[in-house]
């Protein structure tokens, strides 16, 4: 079988490959016999350059087009649905029935938001300061390249997810580099992309897909000045090499890398609703086998009888579910390393802790626990993350402990607090929650983590090693949009040289701060357009 | 003469030095006989110490007490202008009663505006979600380190400047480290800064500030995890080694580093009104002997008469003019040794280029210009910052040359294009403008970049290496505030424990975003506050 292309300045062409690779089927612990290329540094080349050249007719475009492409291709994958989802369900063994259908679902859902962004042209925010006819606002900032992540192969995959869905609204072209878990699942997505694309009539390059590359060639791309900016979500080591590259040159560089995601239970919650919570976080720990960027990878309880009660509900849980298929062997022994290493940082098995189990690739559903006393004495290591069905429960012997558990939590995307409904906890969240607010994203209460809304109000993202920059979200547009832009500023530009969203008249129920004031009015202005 | 004292903890105290350093005076071209200490790490670890208990202080109180302690400090250096400003001009040589007095206006009017914005919470942005309830907004980060440059001892000064004026606003403390060619500036300022701290209540530690630390102190204050942010304005080297370091450990660090702000003179300006343009270049080259971040260091025009008249205007004016002092020894070595580098990329001299001329540390102003062939061969070594009086202009032998030079430049801050009134320029501005544009954070009209001014539409920022990121501006309250936060998301959380400013009710007309619409109004909302 002939090695698949890729799609380079709006062509599908074979690959000036290096070698080639395939998929894994999860279930069946088996290769997929299709060969994906690895592409050269010469491919790379040519796709920047594409994308030097696409980036120049983007800007041209009025913002609608852009708009158009994105709905259009959002209606190519609803049509094209079940395809998607069976290869897909078949290089992730995700369930193609109801997990893949809503990720689908909001997959294409993203696109028509990121179109809806684009259109409204309100991610922008521009000011106008009248009285020195100064005028900025956030515009497009070039090429940008999206490494996605193995664990939602459309949502947020290379060519498909949240990060293109961005960088494309905020108008720069997309090279994608395909997780190699999924490569077809990418190739189908990146062929409807590009039938939108032509469609729509966006310029060649406007999209592009490559499968894999050799590690000192990503640094490269890092590196090079046709790159604007990169997205990137997947493991810390990874993420952290192209983090040096991007920021040795001062390129934005935005992360998704790892997260605990800390989830408190005061007592007076175990309380009330101990077997409740134990239900909601087993149904939140396993789903997707954990494999989720917001799973809860640590709980904080406060010790006694209750948080005993606890223990045994979650481990009872865990034990009498399925154990899932896990993406691939190497997720299968990162989780096994990960969980050794928290035991031998003093973690203790409450149940768990073998690999195998499920169908392919799997690990036990597994508890674990450990002191507060342990953990403030080695909270580096004690926060490693398992990214699978693993869970570890930090028994504090106080409030103050508790706090202290959290004081020594890294950057975290999420952080929740369950309490008492009669607000009997209400004095302890109080002590606690500003430890746990500076050091996460998205705080929540009485409700957990997974499921991550597609709100303008989302913040999908949180201080380091969550994320590389506090200051972002990576789902919800706009905001998610303002990562691939810049801050450029008008000086007394003339008239009719200014971009329309800046001009005296509104170009159409536009939001704008004109003068401290927002509003979608024109400016009144003296100056004449 | 005992050795000055640093503002630690709210207490001025003696330093654990490690050694001490004298500021100069750059007129005389001698010590200024005043011991300032250098810290040691302990030191820095008690200012670390302490900011990190202020912040947790400054988190629970009303921001009306921040803006009143900036408003109150703006006060306290209006009233003792003179004093501040005599040590100043003997520690900078910057004119008394002109510059300085401006430069005063300035710092205590930023002060002010950034009170305003603190008052006015309009920085955070609020986004209500009412349909998922969600909210987020931006908020106060952490304890900033504050580096600040020779060239603005107010306006951008460590413990009185932009970067202060946004981290405090933002509701950070501030260890502000002082630059070291004027120390007694930063002290005067740091008095009435702590005495209006005292006055208005805030925490011990809101505001402190040291002399100079050893550089690998620097680089552990920068990774260290009680610092939450940076700002830094100052020579690139020594920015990129706080970056590393900063970014080494996911650090926001906002840098402003270097910048030739390339000017445009496009033909049919030329021809127009060459002599106008060269008196504005000249007057903008030579203010404040050359020494601003926006200082137009690289002119570009088309070849023919005109060009040389141009040129030659500039070097009579250039000549003809007095030659001022600069900071420090070390600035005029700098000068001296950046002319010679683009002399030997291929500059050639029109005028000056030799040391001394002015009072104390000088140098004659200076004009270069080299051809656009050239320019574009080596384009890296003739971007050489010249902090000071001069200026190369790049002689290009077409629009299109001028295209390809600027499709060289680095990041800048501003870029200027001059063009012909009748619009007889307008074809080859749009031919060059979209090179430009991607390349600055100010774009400019038949305007100097010289003279920042402090309005919310203003970007004081740009492409690397003017700035570490594009997206954020170092001057203009409230977008510079937007540096020192992180970005909170509050999914789910209970009425009576949201932030004022996400609760239904509008704590006081700030502005936020509703479901998609910008409004002061309260949130008509199912959730009950």
């Amino acid at each position: 079988m002939a090695t698949h292309q890729v799609l380079i300045n709006g062509q599908w062409r074979d690959s000036d490959s290096t070698g080639t690779f395939q998929a894994n089927d999860p279930r069946a612990a088996t290769a997929i016999p299709e060969d994906y290329p690895i592409s050269s540094w010469a491919e790379c080349e040519a796709a920047l350059d594409s994308a030097v050249v696409a980036f120049e007719k983007l800007r041209q475009m009025p913002r609608e087009n852009i708009a158009d492409f994105l709905e259009k291709y959002a209606d190519r994958i609803d049509a094209r649905s079940e395809e998607i989802r069976t290869l897909a369900h078949q290089e992730t063994a995700l369930p193609l029935d109801t997990r893949l259908v809503g990720e689908l679902g909001r997959t294409s859902g993203q696109l028509r938001q990121a179109a809806a962004a684009t259109r409204s042209a309100s991610w922008c925010m521009p000011v106008i300061d009248s009285a020195t006819n100064i005028r900025s606002c956030y515009a497009a900032i070039g090429p940008v390249a999206v490494f996605g992540p193995n664990n939602f192969p459309l949502a947020f995959g290379s060519i498909s997810g949240g990060d293109f869905a961005a960088a494309i609204a905020a108008g720069n072209p997309v090279i994608g580099k395909a997780n190699s878990m999924h490569p077809g699942t990418t190739r189908l997505l990146a062929e409807e992309a590009q039938i939108a694309a032509d469609e729509t009539k966006m310029p060649a390059g406007t999209v592009q897909m490559i499968y894999r590359i050799a590690h000192a060639d990503g640094e490269k791309l890092a590196r090079d000045p046709r790159l604007a900016a990169i997205g990137y979500t997947g493991s810390r080591h990874a993420g952290l090499v192209l983090k040096q590259a991007a920021d040795s040159v001062g390129k934005p560089i935005y992360l998704e890398l790892s997260s605990v995601n800390p989830i408190v239970v005061l007592p007076g919650a175990l309380d009330e609703r101990c077997e409740e919570i134990a239900d909601e976080l087993t149904g939140s720990c396993l789903m997707g086998s954990g494999q989720f960027c917001t799973n809860p990878g640590m709980i904080v309880v406060q010790a006694g009888e209750k948080a005993d009660q606890f223990i045994a509900s979650i481990a009872s849980r865990f034990s009498g579910a399925p154990v899932g298929t896990l993406f691939s062997q190497s997720g299968q022994t990162g989780l096994e390393n990960a969980v050794d290493q928290l035991k031998s940082a003093g973690a203790e098995q409450v149940c768990g802790g073998t690999p195998g189990g499920g169908e392919g690739y799997s690990y036990a559903n597994t508890v674990l626990k450990v002191s507060g006393d342990a953990f403030v004495t080695n909270p580096e290591q004690l926060q490693t993350e398992a990214f699978g069905a693993s869970t570890l429960v930090v028994v504090a012997d106080s409030i103050g402990q508790i706090n202290e558990v959290l004081g020594q939590l890294e950057g975290n995307l999420t952080g929740c607090i369950y309490s008492a409904q009669d607000g009997s906890d209400d004095p302890h969240y109080d002590e606690i929650v500003p430890n746990l607010r500076q050091r996460v994203g998205r705080l929540l209460n009485d409700k957990m983590p997974t499921g991550v809304a597609v709100s303008p109000a989302m913040n999908h993202g949180g201080p380091f090693p969550a994320t590389g920059h506090p200051g972002f979200t990576a789902v919800g547009a706009p905001g998610s949009l303002l990562r691939f832009s810049m801050l450029q500023c008008f000086d007394d530009i003339r008239p009719h040289r200014l971009p329309d969203l800046l001009k005296n008249k509104n170009p159409g129920n536009v939001w704008r701060n004109i003068d401290g004031q927002w509003t979608q009015a024109d400016v009144e202005a003296p100056v004449k357009d």
